[in-house]
């Protein structure tokens, strides 16, 4: 038997408990999502990985399509100058670009070209040709992609040089009409997550120091992982007019007037499955949201020998029509492995729901079904199982966005004193709530004073009801405060 | 009236039969589906070509993924002295090479990086740690991706630096089921060519001058355009074992000896779409085939004043969603302008289906459909048309294939004697069937002396019956040439 086994059946992985970064690397690779490669900063997406982005990857699509968003393809490399004239664009994003700057037996190139790290330049270079008057816009643009930023500290999913993502490129003739923009599509990032990852996500306002390089003001949705720490989800940049003036993005006006387009940038990448991971996993493995999830359902036949496993086969092809009707995504694992073996791989790998098939459910025509998420059981008739596994796919998504959104009550906290939040951050994290007086020397100060604890968003609406936290003058803005990946 | 028309309503296009590689560019760019850029080489594809490359995805992803295909990701940059361990594959490469030598704030690199040209060296690298024994075999990997290959002579889809492509990546225990995995996949793009894209192609092998860079064999499909020149529209390669020799790809078999993997790779890129658009167009611009049309019927209101545009608009809400419901993707073109604009338009796009509706037709309860294949007009009862539209565009479907199957046959020519090949070549096109006695010599003698026609593919089975055209010596093969892309 132990011939027939995998060679790569190594599920050993560091308890969560034990060490959260251990533990994430672990999962990551032995649930075969990702791995390092011999390109430095370079991961590869393995099928498991790769098949939760392309979930991702339609859910989002069908969803900007919907509001007449068109996908394009623009070009990888961007001419030097061109990259070269947003001036606070430059500064954020020059440390971080790969260079080209010779071709094959061209030799070197008369002018390098960066390899896209976002595509705002290039982009606005070529839809400017598109934008003559008002009746062109708006121009909603999409591109799904790679793009790379230099890195040399590379956390799988997190944080790699090249990385896939959407990036939203928008004009528009009014600013009202962009800041709606950016709002809709910060939306449609809170739906991805709370709907489609059962991440619960604070949606809001960047401080200036945090927004994106070159935006007038970028909003965000931060989620908390379960080590306490917050991950920026997903960005959503009102550009105002600063790349469309320097790119001469303009447009003749119904007063027949020349004037700059109003522009949004929005992303999200692969860090969202690093992110699911993180809300989501315990020491067993990974807990995968049903609705992203490559395997919703596995079906493990228990038998001792041929005849037996005769007798399940027949008995499974009887009702696995029914799930296929259902549309869950399941799989029959026949392989020759003991079923425990089996229970602990699609635990590693966080299947919501585990089927398990023995001869005594054959005998009273049910299965039995245990959920990852507590490993309670239930025994289901079989011909229930085309209208309840739906159902209850459902509610593990539910449970499962219940119980990140408890850890988030947890580990959130409000604070008025500055030593009590300092106090807090030197052994312990989570999200803390207080009042600022929206002084970047406020701000810059927490972020010393705690060794990286950072305003993670707030609500632009919110007025503070506190003194500022460190200097003391009014509050003006209820802000969410964490360290983050 | 005037100033509400779109401004970029520029649709006069060069006639195919006065300037067919004009009329290419022309109908490509008035038609929305790609531009150059100011990146030397590179384009951008236009929402209206990048839905067209979404639906040919979506068709072949389901075909590779009901065999077991996987998709991964591997990363876009090769370090130099991997890409450099297949000797054939370097010389074939290299030229075309762009090269990343120095990245943000970290300067010069130790190693230059390549901009991937194809992954056989990144992907085979990585996947070995995934193969130990035979029971990891075989795996089955896919990915759709960018790719850069440095070319000055730009030609919009068919010839750019960079271009979107997939590109599959099998391994394999033995060379019988390597080389069942190439044909598998030739036949999925002969599927795609012919049943998708209604576009002919021969299936064959290339000769050994032709072939892949390191592969033993390469085969392809090849299509006519309609300037009487071939395309290579897809291939699928048989690499043996020269990949998984020199980057050391090995398993352990049955017998437990080690030896190297099988293996292979196969690609269709946005090329296809260049191919499509020379196969079917015409003088009025393109002709889409239905089954990827990003809309396969458009519906044209035709009203005089408000009051007309009423009741128009309420007939077609009355049975839109019959088209809807019959999945039928279609537009209703509410713009300000004329109708025959929106004709004019509508057929540089290629649409295959246009429905006018009149008040006339408001009254007889009907709509006029006009094919863009022949103007053909039928009167058809809105009631019909959930039933009939599907059935006009599968006839729609098979009336371009035979048109364009035709036009081959018509294209299509037997040779015996060298001077008559070469008489033929001096001023016509079109494919050439002659037998071929299987020398490289003959083989370039023929290139040499016709000035660039070249063997496109042959059937290995097929028995030549006369002599080799070059040399008289006995044929062995029945070989196709033509000029092409």
């Amino acid at each position: 038997m132990s011939q027939m086994e995998p060679t790569d059946f190594v599920k050993e992985i560091t308890k969560m408990s034990v060490d959260f970064d251990r533990w994430y690397t672990d999962v990551v690779r032995k649930a075969e999502m990702a791995d390092y490669t011999p390109v430095r900063g370079c991961m590869v997406i393995r099928p498991y990985g790769y098949a939760i982005w392309e979930n991702i990857q339609r859910a989002f699509d069908d969803m900007i399509k919907s509001s007449g968003h068109q996908n394009m393809y623009f070009p990888l490399l961007i001419p030097e100058e061109l990259l070269m004239k947003e001036a606070e664009h430059v500064q954020g994003f020059t440390p971080e670009v790969a260079w080209v700057t010779r071709a094959g037996s061209h030799g070197e190139l008369d002018q390098p070209l960066a390899i896209r790290p976002t595509s705002e330049t290039i982009i606005g270079t070529i839809m400017r040709r598109y934008i003559h008057s008002y009746r062109d816009l708006p121009q909603l643009t999409n591109q799904w992609c790679n793009v790379l930023r230099w890195e040399l500290r590379t956390r799988l999913f997190l944080r790699t040089a090249e990385f896939l993502w959407q990036e939203g490129h928008t004009f528009h003739a009014s600013p009202e009409e962009a800041r709606s923009e950016v709002d809709l599509i910060l939306d449609y990032y809170r739906q991805i997550a709370e709907d489609w990852l059962a991440m619960p996500v604070l949606a809001g306002m960047k401080t200036d120091s945090e927004k994106f390089a070159g935006a007038v003001y970028s909003k965000s949705i931060e989620a908390l992982m379960r080590d306490g720490l917050a991950l920026q989800a997903g960005t959503s940049h009102y550009l105002g007019q600063n790349f469309a003036t320097a790119y001469d993005i303009a447009f003749s006006g119904r007063d027949n007037q020349r004037q700059f387009c109003h522009t949004t940038s929005w992303g999200i990448s692969t860090r969202l499955i690093g992110g699911l991971i993180m809300a989501h996993g315990d020491d067993s493995g990974l807990i995968m949201p049903p609705r992203i999830a490559p395997i919703q359902v596995v079906v493990v036949p228990i038998f001792r020998d041929q005849e037996g496993r005769d007798r399940i086969e027949r008995f499974i092809a009887g009702w696995a029509p029914a799930l296929s009707r259902a549309k869950v995504r399941y799989k029959v694992d026949w392989s020759e492995r003991r079923p425990g073996e089996k229970y602990s791989e699609y635990e590693l790998k966080g299947v919501p729901l585990r089927l398990e098939v023995g001869p005594r459910d054959v005998d009273a025509n049910q299965v039995m079904v245990v959920s990852r998420l507590d490993r309670s059981k239930l025994a289901l008739p079989v011909d229930a199982l085309e209208e309840r596994l739906p159902e209850l796919l459902d509610s593990f998504h539910g449970a499962l966005y219940q119980r990140a959104l408890d850890f988030r009550t947890e580990n959130s906290f409000e604070f008025t004193q500055l030593s009590e939040l300092l106090a807090h951050f030197r052994d312990r994290s989570g999200l803390a709530w207080v009042d600022w007086c929206e002084s970047p020397e406020c701000e810059a100060q927490i972020k010393a004073e705690t060794g990286g604890v950072t305003i993670r968003n707030f609500d632009p609406r919110g007025v503070a009801g506190t003194p500022c936290i460190v200097c003391g003058r009014p509050g003006r803005l209820r802000v969410v405060l964490a360290r983050s990946y």
